[in-house]
């Protein structure tokens, strides 16, 4: 059998969030090539007799330079491997897929890319924010906070313009936007956006240690760091998120656990 | 038991790119709302004791109006039946759940919401376009085309203001671009957009029925008009989109067919 990679989401944490087709995926794998915020619950997901490998990056701490997993996958393909190359959320969305796709292209390796859940998507179903809406939010953008990361496509040197997206109609998602939340609000209203735009904050979307700050862009900065990966997400829809706490501050939202997936844990897949 | 409200989302079409959690729902569903784009494929996957009504919109034509639908949900789970109320993509893009969201708490229903590969994911990567990238697209925006649809979150009397995203480091993904490209292309072309940006139309995505056309805003206006459901990709990045065809113009994609969910059909469930 001739080795092909496939590029694959993992979608935002909760295991029932994978797709099908990534979970059919996971389990016929010979290699997972996984990145750093891929939960833990997804990795027992995959048969004992995987190579399991974790090339993630994150803060900057760099396991793996990013022509390594190039090689990595190449390399593994070539000798004849089904090779899982497991991202977080969707592999197109901040991921540096393109770089990975050129890489596959350039050797002709054959792959196939399996679109997930991207974690804004997770972030908003938990919560209950509708990131469109008919009378007040009819486009929606996804960014990113980080101006020179090493583990994002934001391109470290081009000119940020969110007031290009200051529009009273558009929903804003900033994905990664580190601890500096005074600087992002600074950002944000250097932009044009209103002080009392509602924000929140959602960390770890989908599992169940959640957590949803509720604020405005003028309290931003004395929001509670929340841990990583997290989602600021900025526009009058964000009022929709859910009310556990009536007052801007944590709730705790709690995903309903269902046990559908014990059967196929990697106890159950090796049977 | 007490009725209960899920807002599922149904993936970009291929029913492996179901979320295992929707799987679950409506293999468990009493009754199913579905919109009009979702596919026969994933309509066969509810078992046949459910109840199955289609109240979707399409092309202008009102099946049921928003206030019915929202109020049959309502209806259908105070006398305690459990529902999926099944939308094509993700629910919360594009797809009216803010209002139907809103309807389900002023009658205090218990609701979840389960998030899907929105289209625009499902697309990107059945024809290899990394939506961001790295050193050419920082930032990802979705709209919509029509302006007055009855079909989408789009506000019918909001200005487009395309100027607002036409940056060289964005891509744009534009839902529901209807069928006027000229239109479309000359909105571009005066929101700033380059002539030469690479544009890729891409119909029933992820579907056996896909179809992928290749070109720039400067010639749109003479793409072949390709059916809906269909999304108008713009940017840098479109460059990637796979190059069966090296000439803009109509290529055919087929996604790998897997029988994985054959055991999970209408009559496998009910056995």
């Amino acid at each position: 059998m001739s080795g092909k990679v496939y590029l694959v989401g993992a979608g935002p944490g909760d295991p029932e969030l994978l797709t099908v087709k990534a979970l059919r995926l996971l389990r016929g794998a010979q290699v997972v090539l996984h990145d750093d915020l891929v939960t833990d619950e997804i990795l027992q997901l995959i048969p004992c007799s995987a190579h399991v490998q974790n090339v993630g990056k994150r803060c900057g701490r760099k396991t793996m330079r990013q022509e390594e997993i190039n090689f990595l996958m190449v390399t593994l393909a070539t000798s004849g491997s089904q090779v899982v190359r497991l991202k977080s959320g969707d592999p197109l969305i901040f991921g540096r897929a393109g770089e990975e796709i050129e890489a596959l292209r350039r050797s002709n390796i054959p792959y196939e890319i399996v679109p997930g859940v991207t974690s804004a998507l997770g972030a908003a179903a938990s919560v209950g924010i509708p990131l469109t809406h008919r009378t007040s939010a009819s486009t929606l953008v996804f960014t990113t906070g980080h101006r020179a990361s090493t583990n994002s496509d934001a391109s470290a040197d081009s000119e940020e313009e969110w007031s290009k997206f200051a529009r009273t109609d558009s929903t804003m998602v900033i994905y990664m936007p580190g601890s500096d939340y005074a600087e992002i609000a600074a950002r944000l209203l250097a932009a044009g956006f209103e002080s009392e735009t509602p924000c929140a904050i959602i960390s770890k979307a989908t599992t169940n240690m959640q957590q949803l700050y509720r604020t405005t862009i003028s309290e931003l900065h004395r929001a509670r760091r929340l841990p990583a990966p997290a989602l600021l997400m900025v526009g009058d829809v964000v009022r929709f998120a859910e009310r556990e706490s009536e007052q801007p501050g944590i709730s705790f939202a709690k995903p309903e656990k269902t046990f559908a997936l014990q059967s196929l844990s990697r106890e159950g897949s090796a049977a």
